[in-house]
């Protein structure tokens, strides 16, 4: 491991949300119960190689922004089990002694290519390839789903979000904060929620715990509560920026908004001005923002306000933002709670974990999963993927297998590999593998990026797409095709699976 | 503090999955604010009553089951900043050094009351009463939301999903197991989820590390890429009883359920009984459920194996489990994963923390919330919530004010809040206070139950509602009143605030 790389992981493990996790046990009984039967058939060391992936993307939408990776780099880094995790699986009566001392020796030690974080992908297309023992690649399943089902479902959510703010286009688009802890699927759903949301496109996050750990920038002024707290709306916002006279963003719709609120923070912006400082803002977290927002910037103007930014939250979702920005709503900014932090409407994404090959005799052998329904049956092999790029957009995604030559300009055809009669030459393209190294035989080839680079990175991935391909709603199917090779031995190997039971 | 009660809260924070938790920054930064604004206002000392409390009830259901409270125990009782989280605040440049030090004294000091565990609970009923110092009650709001929010709403859609096996017969519900944690929103999600659904009635849950805090069932056997790793299905089922024969519940659907799958059990059943075991089950994981269970049923019974049980899994919800038993299935458990670990459909619940008294001069002064709503309206006053009961079923709720005296069994009237002409008599009544003292300055008052207890309260609970109110679409909407009093003083504040800007 260089040293960059090394300091890299020690400083992302040190973080308190990675730190002191025992996550030997953040599994399925189901992977316990197999790896003692790999034990006790003596087939522990077996190789095989397992891909994650998923099948449709989620929301309608028409594309994921994958996240999860740098938790999942930290659990395989640090996987193992306690002395009372091994006390607790002996109680439970199913394991012999010879099982829990593997266990107690327990790390990773397999080999993982995934694809960047922040990278735009497809159905099918594997987003991490994990290489190694059976023993091992059945015990980290569950968590390694979990962490990319969620971090990368978060992530498309709040790309959505953040599009509708400006109807798509990407470089207009409005600050938006993620506002959704007091309404997360808990603890770790809120702050690495916050980190995927950041990862999405949103500004900051209201999250401390996530701006702590990950360094995303933190926002927030003040409740209803505060207000009401004070006699009256006036004193409550004097408190505020007397506090606070360089972050002056007021909550203006506790009693009225536009013959309380709006008055009131004109007041109070012309005493800040008075003192050197400026009204930032004001906030309204309820009734008809579009309406609210147009009385509320006139107002503003007329006074001299020009520059103070309206802000707008209230159980907020892609769907609403958008129609209240065709609406001509006046909101300068977003805070986004629940729809984003749970990604109401679609709460999951359906990533599997699927075995593709098994070494025999020192070769790969490829396996598949059969399925009647067509799109279920298992892409086999160990695989590789590459996007094709076309002035700049990506244009089609190619998976192949691992041992094939990647084109180099050449045109190639491709077919769809339900509808093989669907077929698109591509040429004068560029090329990309998207899958990168990450581990080689248990260790850390990959110098984690700040969620600063992945932030960015994520931004110019939506850039290469089209904007039919962003729509919210039917949006465009991206191509991604399956190489000559790879479908003709998935054709074999169903035609054969169909004899062997 | 007893040391019966003091014994159990340690017990239950030396649980690794509450251990070593750093939640101080657990919060929305504009708490932090809003503290840091109390403190330069002079005002962090005044004492002040917090609801929690939801305004209706999540999937269209007619109750919910509350859960979390052993989650907010914790937290309040070791909530706290460490050194990094206070250098953290520094380096935001928002605070002055006074105030950091505010923090690193910080500890819970409030009095709290909470309805148990376990119990059904209805909307704007307050599930938490936090009284104290705004400066602690305004940190903690966020943290204490997030987990009554996401335990209860697991809870409550666990309790849907359990009926559903048995047509709403709680006494002839079906074994249901958690199966979610690869799609759960992270680790917290999947593991104080699979808590959740334990309580509202799941069996089991696949998740070893909830298994191992909470000594909760687990449950698992083997998936389809055990059976895939071995040349046929049969050496696949040999190898896994060798391993398990007292636990042999196989997967019968890798390659067909009823030409191979069931073939092969019986075959190895058979073999099992001839070395004196018996074959436990069969899980079906995909195809028509309802079809395949009823040929898989009868072909077990014709070869002797009427014991053996068939388990259901494959993204299964209440509505499809519901429908499968209309259709006759032969089903005998059940295996849920993403509908539940997600609450999909639902995935959020809507509690809000919300003030309602403030100390002035050393009396209470109701405080309200007005909304254009009028759902939104807060009840004001330090309240309390009393059940009657007649013939065991539970009647309706009345909300009061803390200082009103218990209904002893003479008859009340009960009308409702917003249509206040709907009017209902009750007598021959008992009646239960709902809210316990769980803390008293900051001292834990209140014995742990364990998870056990909690669980069979919650069946108790459950059958004390009518089916009616049980029933998974447009319930009965049970009768949550508030008492003279209470209702008066709403709206004499509805009417004064009007006026007060």
């Amino acid at each position: 491991m260089s040293a960059n790389i090394a300091k890299r992981i020690e400083e992302i493990a040190a973080m308190p949300i990675y730190r002191n996790r025992q996550e030997g046990l953040l599994t399925d009984l189901y992977q316990l119960t197999m790896m003692y039967g790999f034990y006790k058939s003596g087939r522990m060391e077996q190789h095989v190689v397992f891909d994650v992936f998923y099948r449709s993307n989620p929301c309608d939408n028409g594309y994921v922004i994958c996240a999860g990776l740098e938790q999942v780099v930290v659990y395989l880094n640090q996987v193992a089990f306690q002395p009372d995790e091994i006390q607790y699986l002996r109680s439970l009566g199913l394991f012999d002694e010879g099982f829990l001392e593997e266990l107690k020796n327990f790390r990773f030690t397999g080999t993982v290519y995934a694809i960047p974080e922040g990278s735009v992908v497809f159905p099918h297309e594997p987003l991490v390839r994990i290489e190694g023992r059976i023993f091992e690649l059945q015990l980290i399943e569950s968590a390694v789903l979990c962490f990319v089902n969620h971090q990368s479902l978060i992530a498309t959510k709040a790309t959505r979000i953040v599009q509708a703010t400006s109807g798509g286009v990407i470089e207009d688009a409005h600050p938006t904060s993620e506002f959704g802890l007091r309404r997360a699927q808990n603890s770790d759903a809120a702050v690495f929620g916050a980190r995927a949301a950041y990862i999405g496109g949103c500004s900051s996050t209201s999250n401390v715990t996530a701006g702590f750990n990950f360094a995303i920038p933190v926002s927030g002024t003040q409740a209803h509560s505060w207000i009401q707290s004070f006699d009256s709306e006036i004193e409550a916002f004097r408190a505020y920026v007397h506090a606070f006279p360089e972050r002056a963003i007021l909550l203006v719709d506790t009693y009225d908004v536009l013959h309380s609120g709006i008055p009131n923070a004109i007041t109070v912006g012309n005493e800040l001005r008075a003192q050197g400082y400026d009204l930032l803002g004001v906030r309204i977290d309820s009734g008809d923002l579009a309406y609210l927002s147009k009385a509320a910037r006139k107002m503003l103007d007329a006074e001299g306000f020009g520059h103070t930014q309206i802000i707008a939250s209230d159980d907020l979702d892609e769907d609403t933002i958008r129609d209240l920005m065709l609406q001509g709503a006046k909101l300068d900014g977003f805070g986004v709670g629940t729809a984003l932090i749970t990604a109401k409407g679609c709460p999951a994404l359906g990533g599997v974990y699927k075995l593709a090959a098994e070494k025999r005799d020192g070769s790969w052998i490829p396996r598949i999963k059969v399925s009647e329904n067509p799109l279920k049956v298992t892409n086999p092999g160990k695989k590789k993927v590459i996007r094709f790029y076309v002035d700049q957009k990506a244009s089609a995604d190619l998976i192949m297998l691992d041992e094939e030559t990647i084109p180099q300009g050449e045109p190639v055809t491709l077919f769809d590999p339900i509808h093989t009669y669907k077929r698109k030459v591509i040429q004068d393209y560029t090329v990309k593998e998207l899958l990168v190294p990450i581990f080689v035989d248990g260790e850390i080839v990959y110098e984690m990026p700040t969620i600063e680079q992945i932030r960015s990175f994520a931004r110019l991935e939506l850039a290469t797409l089209s904007s039919e391909t962003r729509r919210p709603k039917n949006p465009h199917v991206y191509h991604v095709d399956l190489s000559l090779p790879l479908w003709e031995l998935k054709r074999d190997l169903v035609a054969r699976r169909g004899h062997v039971n």
